[in-house]
């Protein structure tokens, strides 16, 4: 394998396997576990879990890989705090909405090219991308990765204490 | 600049700006909020910043760039839960060395080619490498990367909320 199919490959992998981790924690919280803070006063895992698949679906129009599924859950876990809208999807189907996601947006990285791992995301303009090529893509999903690993630490919260 | 330059460039990047973030974070953390648990019977902060210490110092001998300064770490941060064993150092002291490994792991990240990116990382035997390619040094810069988001999350719980 060349080099820089490798290092796309690498990425790829870390993307995978951070949404696998997640989607498991996410599958197995039960009914109790989705409706509790993660902390006192804190945010809901529900509420995380709702953040999530928001940003994940808007990955799509971002990545110029198809459109939006799911853009009603923007007001309530993007642009409002927790408690303060009414949750729009049962638990069950949010799950549901977060495993397609996160199944479809690994199918569409897992088809891309080098080059195309580097294109410019959709909400970078040429001029701007042609002064920082850095704003790719790829930088998108490491992003986004990182995101998912931060609301991950809080969502193991929700478990005891091993 | 060239595709695999950019691509190592991108992953560089990530690392440089999550590792930012947490280190501001540490750094600003009160003498109060870094003896705080994150949440009731959970990680104190202090735990958590041992931690992400110890595992930054062993990117060292692990990427081959240089010696640990911290070994004296890993009893009490890796291989024991938290207030189990007495803290080896004073907060400060670990701020200051968190820093110092930030700084001299992200210097030493800058100074990869492209090739260097993909050399085997040194926990895995050259019959392993040879099967697959994927375990080198950008897998563990990634793994590292995720690692430090996933705990920065349950750090900011010592914040007030915002």
């Amino acid at each position: 394998m060349d080099i820089e199919k490798l290092l796309s490959q690498t990425v790829f992998n870390s993307w995978k396997s951070v949404n696998q981790r997640v989607s498991d924690l996410i599958a197995q919280l039960s009914e109790k576990q989705i409706q509790d803070e993660i902390a006192t006063g804190r945010n809901r895992a529900l509420y995380i879990v709702g953040h999530l698949t928001a940003v994940s679906d808007r990955m799509f129009p971002l990545l110029g890989i198809g459109e939006r599924r799911f853009p009603n859950l923007d007001s309530v876990y993007l642009e409002h705090p927790d408690r303060t809208e009414v949750d729009p999807l049962a638990p069950a189907d949010l799950k549901a909405a977060w495993q397609d996601l996160a199944t479809r947006l690994t199918d569409a990285l897992e088809a891309f090219t080098p080059e195309e791992w580097l294109q410019k995301h959709t909400a970078v303009s040429d001029a701007d991308f042609a002064k920082d090529p850095g704003r790719n893509r790829m930088a998108v999903v490491l992003n986004r990765t990182n995101h998912i690993s931060y609301h991950m630490g809080q969502l193991i919260l929700t478990q005891n204490p091993s």
